[in-house]
């Protein structure tokens, strides 16, 4: 078959043929239909300090997809032939202390697709029937199965803060906080705040249903928050873009009491002031990661099929698996909303 | 100035002339502009048992209202002349266990309005400064102003429950449980499903966005929940009937381990079955009362203003205030949706 | 290898050889060291309209045990020959809404051992791996082990109510009633109060650390609950004897805003005034059924660990796996606390 | 009457006469008998920067106390001359969104005795009745009255997180961080652990229960924790001592998915790792400010009075009024628990 391959400890990936794999017992094998690309995989390509600590290659690479299962290994029940269906790509232990008590998405033996072993980019792939999520039928695309992890992110983030009523600032528009706005819309947020550095973003997060959008290049955010909540602040701020000065502007306009959720990656130390960011404020701060096994799932599930939540127009490229290169590159332009991989 | 006034213990209430009161320290004067008439009216007019046991008249009615705050007693502040206003109608002590740990809600020593001092049926009211909420200059009118007490019900109904993504079933179309359909909606609810006996009331459920209605009459209630949720069950039903039969259909649809919430009052005790209706299903019952001082006032506000919820289409009758025995009338056909006063 | 066996659709259990189980893919084999006796089990052997709806034999009965991994089946890691063990008794799907969201302890295709297939009053168990837990190398002894099933109900009921600093009442001092005592104390209550109608169960409520007993055939249990609690009644209410007029006192015993945790399962409908047992005050109702998968299994591991907490006070009887007939005596006596058995 | 007055706008204090005050409508005036001395009170003496920018001399200091009732100002109820109490020091404006959403502890109009206004290291204050809480006739003692408010801040940051059944780390074994220690033992934590840099201090935090102390100065204090929890981390992590060290040391000791408690105020900006650090192990931070009014007072009052927690270990100095010099240089030597003063 035909996939995505990071073959050396350098720069680059390669689209090559390899051989097809088959399901071992609890597993399904998977005719993979869409995949997203993700900042990840842009990590992996460049061979980036991370991807030299983290990647043993050679690997196939992609963990955001959805297909149709082709056959399931011995043992596999209630999954068959010809379901449509996306998986979590965190294969987990079942025995450490965080999948004892309901926290799998923390598991300390974490496996990603992908990453510690082979991806999604690739015309079959197999996966333990347990993370394996059906599309109801084909109720909700593959094009949208191929991205409910990144957009399980994005729920995670915002359905762990208490939503209805609220204010909500999303920080960064990048495609997870522009889901994060349709999201806290659907969930019954009061008001959507949305910044970015990026005009192209910010319209897809106005799209996405943000009532207020900011600048972060023109205006200043802060003192916009503020003058959005009646001086207050917001009720809730999602950070989603991992850059120092917007996690400042996250703790400066949340409002006393309210809660911070942090996504967004930040790739140098940040000198923080607890005493008026954090703890004056009385507020409470959260590092989200991955999605909740599986209550972020079955969350997306009913949003998706309830029609209150369409990720679509975030999906702003697809390619063929052989044009792995021009994704990416749409992805360093900075411009593009969610870039997918139509396989097959 | 005029009021209506339960003389006497017997069935009745009269429109008469009573002196205007004013306003004693940490008090305001309110001008009654709008007042909304309430199953407790009537009870009181009736003089049925419970009202037998509570009311000692003679005693103005109403505990529903909103108005133009006329003056001000000494050592209030944030409140002035011209504010336009509603207020709680349940004065509490702020001593008790409950209210020194965020309860007042359920305060052991709580006086009503119109129940137990005199109420809001009149020109003029006056009002503990503590009770009274703003209704942001007229944002919010106050013909709206005027329900927020049971609209405040089923704010605190629907919203002490995790409603983003769930499914909602509202046993029970009146107008609080009206209410209850747009909220649930507002609030991101995946499926809101109603049931009544009166298709009036049903076509006012569905006005308010329930996505089905089901005629208790007609249709098998717990059959039709259960298809409308994939066979599960719903994950959060709220009882506004306080009818026995209902109560059981409430357990009934309730998916494993959801949760349901009661605000109807039955008049009969109801046997229960708490195996297979409670413990087995592993559910959790919460009984609602009032309104949660003042956080479920705060939210109301902001779906108010954010324009999430509007609740004037279930208002389908306005008297003035010497017409009290037709508004009454009109509640006691069973086919009104909230019946109000405008008082001036 | 020796069993306790239902043979045949009639009342009594029979002491007999039958086969020894081998562990299938997934699965170890368990020889059982200890194991609790339960009021299901009297029901079963007395073959009561329940058990003639549920059980189909021959069947291998008990669910409650602890022992000593003898192998394991294919595919299990993390468990080994020699390993000192307990298990969960309730065999979940691992598929539906229940399962997916955290709550496998209500999954609707519950299999339970000793119930639904062979289970552990017998020289030997095979379990699902997943279902295992160790008992750290002894350091939780098997007689300990073999009443985690039960005690889990009590951790289940205890630990879902906010703890510290509470005033907990429990009704009810069987097995788990006296197990629920012992936990409220470890947790942080303020004051635990226990009633029963047996003096003997009083007195080890005591031994296990009720500050308060209330013999509820001399004294009135309502007035005194209320007395120890300042008027106020009691912040947690557990109720674990499924005893109509135990379960008003439940809701006549917890205060405005309280909690009520229902265990006792009543073998008859009960007529429940809600608006003044439920709605008027308030009140949470939470039904407890089996242990938090696997949350409750973890927490009851830290306070045996730990030393806060020490059941071994509550065993009352010890027989070997031929006297199952005095073990089933000792419990319709009403006297005993926890009856085990003792099989290697 | 006798007082300590921060005179002018330079460091030290005076003791001198000053007017006695007299109760205004609401208030009640206390006669008060012990006063704590706070590391606050050391800052306004010793005029650093923030009492410069804050403090408004003259004013008498000191804002933790007790003592007896003198008499009330009109219109308090259910207080009386001779009850024997303390107070809330925060005096709150009742009308922000969070004071009417249940977080006046937060309030953004929130005045300090003994700060913003005149406070109780005096012969008498004036205090709101509704900051006023009772001693239950002296069952708290006055000394322990007086040291409700620090006591207070350890009961909000301990009794926020989860703790029956937890491993709870104790950054800090100052006064607050010894209070921390002794209410985690009492409201269940399976083991407490406490570093601190001060022999003295670990000896008190020993003393107040903790299983573990560790002297950060000589012990690597996360590999401690670590191999005290199983190699997973504490589950709660209370960070007392505002150290940049130790607040790296509290991210890196708690385990995946677990609650960090951040009391303690850094003085400097704090340079943090947010992908390691809070990110990547899905934790939840909360600042901790003041006491939540009056849920915290209610749970402190539960466990002085059932006798669960006794603070008075940890008050290692008792002194007269006109020595608060050497008050403050018990506090400055950095060996003090809790120093007091008793005024009558």
């Amino acid at each position: 078959m035909q996939a995505i391959v990071k073959e050396k400890r350098a720069p680059g990936l390669t689209v090559k043929s390899v051989p097809k794999p088959s399901p071992g017992p609890g597993e399904v094998l998977i005719a993979v239909r869409h995949a997203g690309v993700c900042g990840t995989d842009l990590h992996i390509a460049d061979w980036n300090p991370w991807a030299q600590g983290r990647i043993k290659p050679p690997i196939v690479v992609g963990h955001e997809f959805a297909g149709e299962i082709e056959s399931v290994g011995d043992g596999v029940t209630g999954l068959r032939a010809g379901h449509l269906v996306t998986a979590e790509g965190h294969i987990v232990c079942g025995h450490c202390l965080q999948c004892r008590t309901g926290n799998s998405h923390i598991c300390q033996n974490t496996r990603i697709i992908g990453v510690d072993r082979d991806g999604a980019f690739a015309e079959y792939i197999t996966m333990p029937a347990t993370n394996v999520l059906t599309l109801d039928g084909g109720t909700i695309p593959t094009e949208v199965g191929a991205i409910m992890d990144p957009m399980g992110n994005a729920f995670h983030t915002v359905l762990t803060a208490e939503i209805p009523g609220s204010t909500v600032f999303i920080v960064g528009c990048g495609p997870i906080g522009c889901f994060a706005v349709g999201i806290a819309r659907a969930a019954g947020a009061t008001k959507v705040i949305a910044s970015d550095v990026n005009p192209k973003r910010l319209a897809l997060a106005a799209t996405m249903g943000a009532h207020v959008t900011i600048n972060a290049k023109k205006d200043d955010v802060v003192k916009t928050v503020l003058a959005e909540t009646n001086g207050e602040g917001a009720d809730v701020v999602c950070e989603m873009s991992g850059v120092p000065s917007a996690l400042h502007q996250a703790f400066a306009a949340v409002r006393m009491g309210g809660r911070v959720q942090l996504l967004g990656i930040p790739d140098v130390e940040v000198p923080i002031d607890f005493a008026t960011e954090i703890i004056f404020k009385g507020i409470t701060v959260y590092g989200v990661i991955g999605r909740k096994m599986y209550q972020t799932w079955h969350q997306m599930r009913r949003f998706l099929i309830g029609g209150q939540f369409d990720p679509r127009p975030v999906i702003t490229h697809t390619f063929p698996l052989a044009k792995i290169d021009d994704a990416l590159a749409a992805i360093r332009s900075g411009d593009a909303g969610k870039v997918i991989l139509e396989i097959a």
